[in-house]
């Protein structure tokens, strides 16, 4: 990137500049946390009063009854089925282990089972998004994660929104995450970590974005990640949580707040889907802080329509 | 290793063959947990007939009120002036950080600070390991460890014997770790995981150990760990815990109890002072399964007389 465009993406209208060359910033939030305003019409509202405080405080949910043990089975099985599909079948969207058979990630989820599709659109998940962000709301990425047992390899601290607002093109702080446990989680299995409350604080990193920075950095992320000085701050004034649960738990956390996970030398593997909504209002414009947008695999740029959610029970039969 | 040799090695006279070249055996351990008889006249036995019942089961033991506050920010200053030593002071001993000048570990701890000397040879450490080994006792080995935040590398499961019997000759189950918390430990910054009563099932391991083995294993030990389906196994059966505590925390753990720790991405730093008693009756003949036996600071063989415990409190004036 010449330095003339990187003038222009870094301009003053921007109130998130990240991937900074001259050091990292520390800038305050400037969005809600919780959206107020146009609710969906006849929308309903899954969370208490109290649930949607404590996200807006700590910067994440777990709910931990969302659904049935039929329910988390028939998705159990779900990702099962996909992760044996044979080598191919499922196309771009998977990721396998280097030299292996073995499925590690499949993005666009909701695309290649209608288990998922349904899962995507409950009123249960989607429903929690559509009323912390008082918008309509579309899916900017999904994927099923499934990490072995073993080797499970750590990820590094980062905001989510960091990379979403430099490399997608994520214009402000209205998108969220759900996380839907598929395996039983502890503390001791690599567990996400979040920093409760870190939300507030947007880190503007330090250094340049390489071209296709993607291919290697979701394997290990090293641009977009805060300084260790920032992390020991940060750290110092939120503390780390960690969210331990059985399958079927889910996370609802926001695009800003800091986590991470250890790596995993125990046999127990860990599996979750992966659900990224952002307000429809929040639509991805020209990456601030790249020459291009990643692939759509990874934010999606086209089919940004209002999700159309559902009470329907979660069945295999879907 | 020619076959001859290994076959010597191997010979039917030793219970607990190892480094074997068709596939690995589950041996039961054919010595005690704690021994009896020859108790060391006049000994004092600080622990109660409940902790020694604990440790027989467990095959480890926690205590957490061994040091007073005092001691404890002693032991931490100690360590961090041993850290602070300028590079080369500490002689060959030193483990640094590859290209870096931080101090990662130091082997034979107690003959670099007066403090770790008397730390080792306390009653509250040293004898516990006398009363559970029921014999006179030496250093086998000793280390400093310290582990920064953020970088902390996993340590992968294994048996400290098998390593102790392969490479050092060592002969039997008849030695236990001290490991003292200098930092404070919880569930997310890597602690100690050990799997309970898994000390009474030695794991004879596939694979002929390489030459000069323990350069690579102290970084990551890749010959002489058990297969991912022992592991479950072992896993289903004794399932797994963790130590978190403050420091001064002390975990005496049995030679043979399966253990590892996984990375650490958090802030918080580990260090911990590392001891390990043997039997004197214990002492190291040959390898059983290795061409040479690893260096003295790895495996004292030379000065292993008893060593001479005291009553005395651990003060920074030692």
């Amino acid at each position: 990137m010449n330095r003339q465009t990187r003038e222009d993406l870094h301009s003053q209208a921007d109130p998130y500049a990240t991937r900074l060359p001259d050091g990292e910033r520390w800038i305050e939030r400037a969005d809600p946390v919780v959206w107020t305003g146009s609710q969906p019409e006849g929308d309903h509202a899954p969370l208490s009063a109290d649930d949607v405080a404590s996200y807006e405080r700590n910067g994440y949910l777990v709910q931990r009854d969302l659904f049935t043990p039929d329910e988390v089975s028939a998705l159990v099985q779900a990702a099962t089925e996909l992760r044996e599909a044979p080598k191919g079948a499922l196309g771009d969207d998977a990721v396998y282990e280097p030299g292996a058979e073995e499925l590690r990630t499949l993005f666009r989820l909701e695309t290649h089972h209608a288990l998922f599709d349904l899962l995507a659109r409950s009123q249960r998940v989607a429903g929690v998004a559509r009323q912390l962000l008082a918008d309509d709301i579309y899916i900017h990425q999904s994927r099923l994660n499934y990490k072995p047992g073993f080797t499970g390899k750590e990820f590094y601290w980062h905001s989510d929104f960091e990379t979403w607002h430099a490399e997608d093109g994520m214009p402000r702080m209205r998108a969220l995450s759900a996380s839907i446990l598929l395996t039983d989680n502890d503390a001791l299995n690599g567990p996400l970590m979040l920093m409760p409350g870190s939300q507030r604080v947007f880190i503007g990193c330090q250094g340049e974005t390489p071209q296709d920075n993607h291919k290697t950095s979701l394997r290990k992320q090293e641009i977009g990640t805060p300084s260790q000085d920032s992390l020991c701050r940060l750290s110092d004034r939120f503390g780390i949580d960690h969210v331990a649960g059985p399958a079927g738990t889910v996370i609802f956390f926001d695009c800003n707040t800091m986590h991470g996970s250890n790596g995993n030398i125990t046999p127990n593997p860990r599996s979750n889907a992966f659900f990224v909504f952002n307000a429809v209002s929040n639509r991805l414009t020209a990456p601030f802080a790249a020459v291009r947008p990643r692939p759509p695999f990874l934010a999606r740029r086209k089919g940004c329509e209002p999700l159309a959610l559902h009470r329907q029970p979660l069945s295999a039969s879907a």
